[in-house]
């Protein structure tokens, strides 16, 4: 049997805190035999849900905190008083060796924050990356970066292929990814004159995965390629409109089928369709938005996951880990450097600024 | 009894040519009984489908051309080698005033660096922006840049923001037209400094639009707003990732709807309530791209559109005519140059760089 895999969780943040993180804890340790449990939090709250999972209680531990970063906690505020707080602490707890997963619905910024703060970057990596996982037609695609850097040079996004690219390979098993630059238009000289260069850089390196060119916003969801490479402005702007558009469908649907008879008849009769639909958009089953490129795993649940969902958040944590996914990285990083020399690409295309 | 508008149509454009373009202008005059028409294109291609529709035939005109744009023409090819094309025909049909509006299905780059050239912007428009109406859970969404220009300063912005505005209130009848910008959170000091200097100037400015703040992606279809203001980067990625999440769920309810006896029974039972939804989000309803801030009427029906689809874009664009989109947005944006001053603006929030 392998060794275990510790997690280190912060209970006190996202909507609902420990009410939902310990079952979580519980639900994963179904799915996992292997995990231990570090829960950092107020031990009156915890201890009573705890006792509820046997099997969970006895392979967690508690460490008590009364401090806990708000979701609006500014991150530099969270840095300056938050030393104490069960974010800070689990995170520490990580970088002490103690665990080697920190998992947190709390506040992204303060999280981001913190986890660079204290883990780094993997030497090589400039900058860190938020990923996730969307559900598309053909599976799954990895979107990065997600909203941690506004502003990305062409080198940024050449790591975040790679950091894609092995996620895809360790986490999700696809052998060798395919990867995609986020653009408006699949044609060479769309685009920024920044994301010409980082596909002339993919274009002629080797590394875990396959640059196929640019991709635009309804690839993600078509399954066109593994990895969705972006900076984090595009990123979470393409990430929260695809949320909406969901929702809106969801409302508009729930709206006409629960306005009239024969629509709720039709609803009851087809619920099990209804139910496999839900389950392939289950953006739950997605949860985790994953920091990649620090020294670290660590791991961002949705401030409002519910157990279920919060659970699947440590699952991909775990997976990291066991899969050794910055090891990956670092190995890849390495190669990297040797092999791309920005100074000598061939100068991009003008930019086009008509639509197609 | 009001003046007949005159539309031009460029019969050529879009994946179907005369076979869709015709059909729908049938259906726009049943709409609109003051439409009057001006074909371009074909004339062996467009006389037998307008003989089809006598009442379309009696308001209209086939101006004929063998020369068409393909979808695959560079904007500047278009330019160069297109002076006898149907676009071009009925572009400089408008331009002459023999036509008030012109509508095309066709390549969209060479469109709109045809638009821009023949017509040129309303005085005191520095660039033209492309818009369409989204639903929303409210109501309606005015989105607007959607990749006429991949870089905006931040007076683009602002005069997006007045040209959404003019554009809801005179065509979507809206009174006061809330406006937000597109950002990766609602706090001031999120994202570029470009949208904290245009925000800035739509908070301190009147103009026929109430600036409410930053949005996010998801507030498109909440309809947080009535007008969500963007470059066209960003709007392009934002509108594409929109349209891939709705083809995705519609796959994934069909597949499993149709995939066993209950769910087609289901769907079966609940058809009427489902044609409703399916009404709600039919984005054929809302078909047509508005170049806004040019000195004409110019609407892009999206390629593949059906007669319905293409005879909404022709109504939206006989409603800019009708409702004077223009004269008001040149009378606003006279306004505009007497209040506002980027000089004197106050210096906006350091970037942060972290997610919230």
């Amino acid at each position: 049997m392998s060794d275990p895999i510790r997690i280190a969780l912060d209970a006190m943040g996202g909507d609902h805190g420990p009410g939902v993180v310990v079952p979580a804890a519980a639900l994963a340790l179904q799915a996992r035999s292997d995990l231990r449990f570090r829960i950092f939090g107020d031990s009156a709250l915890i201890r009573p849900l705890l006792s509820a999972h046997p099997a969970l209680n006895a392979v967690s531990e508690i460490i008590h905190t009364d401090v806990a970063i708000s979701n609006t906690e500014k991150p530099s505020a969270a840095l300056r008083k938050g030393k104490n707080s069960s974010m800070r602490l689990a995170i520490d707890d990580v970088s002490a060796g103690l665990s080697q997963c920190i998992v947190s619905a709390g506040n992204t910024g303060a999280l981001m924050a913190t986890a660079k703060l204290v883990f780094r970057c993997l030497p090589g990596v400039d900058r860190p990356a938020i990923a996730t996982v969307l559900p598309s037609i053909t599976g799954r695609t990895v979107t990065l970066d997600l909203g941690a850097n506004i502003t990305c040079d062409a080198e940024n996004l050449v790591q975040f292929a790679l950091l894609g690219a092995c996620f895809a390979r360790t986490v999700l098993n696809i052998d060798k990814p395919t990867v995609g630059i986020l653009n408006i238009g699949s044609e060479d000289m769309k685009g920024h004159e920044t994301l010409h260069d980082a596909a002339a850089v993919l274009q002629g390196i080797t590394f875990p995965g396959r640059y196929i060119g640019f991709v635009e916003g309804n690839d993600i969801t078509a399954g066109t390629v593994d990895v969705v490479v972006t900076d984090g402005f595009t990123g979470n702007v393409a990430l929260k409109t695809a949320e909406g558009v969901g929702k809106f469908i969801s409302k508009v649907l729930k709206e006409e089928l629960g306005g009239s008879f024969m629509g709720k008849l039709g609803y009851l009769i087809a619920s099990k369709a209804m139910g496999r639909a839900r389950h392939r958009m289950d953006h739950r089953v997605y949860n985790g938005a994953m920091f990649l490129g620090l020294s670290e795993v660590c791991i961002k649940s949705h401030g409002g996951a519910d157990a279920f969902a919060f659970s699947r958040a440590i699952i991909v944590g775990a997976d990291m880990v066991h899969n050794r996914f910055n090891t990956m990285v670092a190995d890849q990083i390495g190669k990297l450097a040797e092999q791309e020399t920005f100074v000598s690409m061939p100068i991009p295309s003008p930019i086009d600024v008509n639509a197609d």
